[in-house]
């Protein structure tokens, strides 16, 4: 499969601009930058975060082939121009100048379907103040969001140890935010969704077959499971549990015979009902007719049923709400900016001073991530100035856009495949479910946090 | 201020079609009953949730204005209709059904803003099975999503005691789910939103001035707060903890003079911070100076400065999180179906047996709430059949949508003064933050549950 992550249209996701995923702040402060003169120097920021959520040994990068398209699409169309005009937000100067807004700088970070730690630079965007500033908000909403259900994906993945997992989590999620959910989880391991949204616009292999309505419909669950069959083929999965598992079972299998392609069991016991419906199923020759497995399940529940005959999950709400962490504190920083107007003016790294333990430390970072012998990653090493020779080869981020313009487009496929392999790559504790500290110690080298 | 809710178009959240936020089995149970030659059965199908979150006290209805929106721009135009075909998702006879489809039943609903419980008939759609199947992922998406941010503002605005609440929770969430949660917390209580894609979408006041880069950006805080004042005015808010806050206050109060708008605070102890500030201020002379404050707050973190002189709130993260309970469990159960396939065959309840503690009810309910001589709601009644007659005028349920046309649209203020003068009906302990039962029990005339 070729799953393409490219900025083209289709419904129902594409907008026709991004601009207005924007707090009203940065178009003020664009303002007063551009009155007082400032809006143009040189500026560093940064997207990083100062920890992970709690017990997580690792964080997931996801959503930076969005933000890559969030990033092309900023523009300020009249019809928003003469909304910001009309509020006030802006005066006719700043308005003037949004209208021939596009960003032309530089973004470099952690490729998608990478994994992060605190402090990491997941993100650095370099231009003018002015044209990075309005950013912030666009580029924060999607990695935050989307990072935290590839987080919870990943460790979904881990505890299903290759069993295929079906993203089915759009009813108790923003319909919108379902859809980067399901790509999100796609980049975290998942193989499907039930989403058509993210099947028609991310080319996400799509599944679904029938809901305790289907059998309430009609007059018997035989009748039910007949109509069904009928439609969509004896390989067709049939709900089990409407109303008494075994018998629903073995009609069943007396509808669409020992072909049966699965049976899906919602409630109950999940480890003790699908013993006995392999067993079932296996005494009336259903050999081959799979289990799948969807009763608000998260990475523990999933974990607990490694040893049950369960051939496939599906995960809703825990997998779009991050697990218990539906964020990431990922947070967009001025680290660095010209001490002048002048091009040529040098770069001086700045900070808001720590108040409360919010650590902040200024300066363009790079990041690298020296390995053991056996390629097990030892450190996250972040560091301002000159990267030393030894790490110059184990440099983590890359290019991403260049002039404004995307270099490093990617189908989804190349970020799911990343993120196996970064994980894989990480000391054997990262894939303990248990909570703990992030498996990576963050080093840094060259500046003081 | 008037904010209207209509359905009308404008970027950027407005999609051509809400079709396919549905999840695939809606599309394969059509299939095999219209193959069936069951699609047509007289449904209802019902929205309701077992429980509320853990704690909680009441629920609160959001997203009624969206989902009216979503069902009427329910369509599959022709590049959906040949993704479903292509993909297999759907035969010919299916696919041409829905070239046609437009949904033409009835939604009956608590209209927005109102309070919920264990067993609310939150929304109720009738029409045939066929027409009523393809809208449970968009109206659970929408209500899921929308109630949860509504719940949160209410404790939130609950904690607040009339000072104003700001949204600020962009970042922290899918960039349009956003928007949505702007939304849902003006319904809840909030006054305003940094959001500017809430203000165009849906006429919310917005707010906002800056963050620390804008002071970073500068060579002293002295120069930056001088540029925001040059730009902005004397009335705007000074954001005074780049550095060091005694200092900023002072600098503020000399470059804005004593007629300064505000300051804001978005680190540290609050509490004490807050205080100090406000004696400072009035030192200055800056007694009409508000202090705003913005870190990490909850509904618990606002009731705490209930003393502390603060004059407005800005949430973000535990806002659009839903304070921990980012997501309702709204489901949506066929309750009801026709017997046969005439026209005038009776209605009859239908229900999934119970399993593993999912509680259904079958039948087309009611619901209504009774109260005491002072006006104070007593309980949730739910019922099916006819409604007793001292219960008629206590109805909750309005008339949403009749032949597949809007009939209740409103403005988002109708919906949020609804929802102040719905909590202000509970019981005291309403307004309590602390974890406890739902506020009102619920009581099933007519029906066993």
């Amino acid at each position: 499969m070729d799953v393409t992550n490219d900025a083209g249209g289709g419904l129902p996701v594409a907008v026709p601009s991004t601009a207005l995923f924007t707090d009203q702040y940065e178009l003020t402060m664009l303002q007063a930058a551009l009155r007082a003169g400032t809006a143009h120097r040189r500026s560093v920021f940064e997207v990083f975060t100062r920890r992970l959520p709690e017990g997580r040994r690792y964080g997931v990068v996801a959503g930076t082939g969005r933000v890559l398209d969030a990033v092309e699409n900023f523009r300020f169309e009249p019809a928003l121009l003469g909304f910001l005009r009309e509020q006030g937000v802006v005066d006719e100067p700043t308005a003037d100048w949004l209208a021939d807004y596009r960003f032309a700088g530089e973004i470099h970070g952690y490729p998608e379907g990478e994994v992060y730690f605190p402090g990491s630079p997941i993100m650095t965007v370099e231009g003018t103040f002015a044209e990075c500033v309005l950013l912030e908000t666009v580029i924060l909403s999607i990695l935050n969001h989307d990072s935290a259900v590839a987080a919870a994906a990943s460790r979904m993945a881990v505890a299903a140890h290759g069993r295929p997992l079906i993203e089915m989590g759009a009813r108790r999620t923003h319909e919108l935010a379902a859809v980067a959910a399901s790509r999100a989880a796609y980049i975290g391991g998942f193989s499907s969704t039930s989403d058509l949204a993210a099947g028609f616009r991310y080319g996400i292999p799509t599944a679904g077959t029938s809901a305790h309505a289907f059998t309430l419909l009609h007059d018997s669950e035989r009748e039910a499971f007949a109509a069904q069959v009928d439609s969509l083929g004896a390989g067709t999965t049939l709900l089990v549990d409407t109303y008494d598992v075994p018998e629903a079972v073995r009609t069943a299998v007396e509808v669409a015979g020992p072909g049966l392609g699965a049976v899906r069991i919602d409630s109950g016991d999940l480890l003790v009902v699908a013993h006995r419906v392999r067993q079932q199923l296996d005494e009336l020759g259903a050999h081959d007719a799979r289990i799948v497995v969807t009763s608000d399940l998260d990475e523990y529940a999933i974990a607990s049923l490694a040893a049950a005959p369960v051939d496939a999950y599906g995960v809703g709400t825990r997998l779009v709400t991050g697990s218990g962490h539906p964020t990431c504190s990922m947070v967009y920083k001025l680290v660095a900016r010209a001490s002048g107007e002048g091009e040529d003016a040098p770069l001086v790294p700045v900070a808001k001073k720590s108040l409360g333990g919010k650590l902040s430390v200024g300066g363009r970072k790079w990041a690298a991530r020296p390995a053991d012998g056996l390629g097990i990653a030892e450190a996250e090493v972040v560091g301002t100035g000159p990267v030393p020779e030894e790490l110059a080869g184990r440099q983590v981020a890359v290019e991403l856009m260049r002039d404004g313009r995307a270099v490093a487009r990617e189908t989804l496929d190349a970020a799911r495949e990343r993120h196996t392999r970064a994980r894989g790559r990480l000391p054997l504790s990262a894939t303990q479910l248990s909570r703990g500290e992030p498996v990576l110690p963050t080093r840094y080298v060259g500046a003081t946090p």
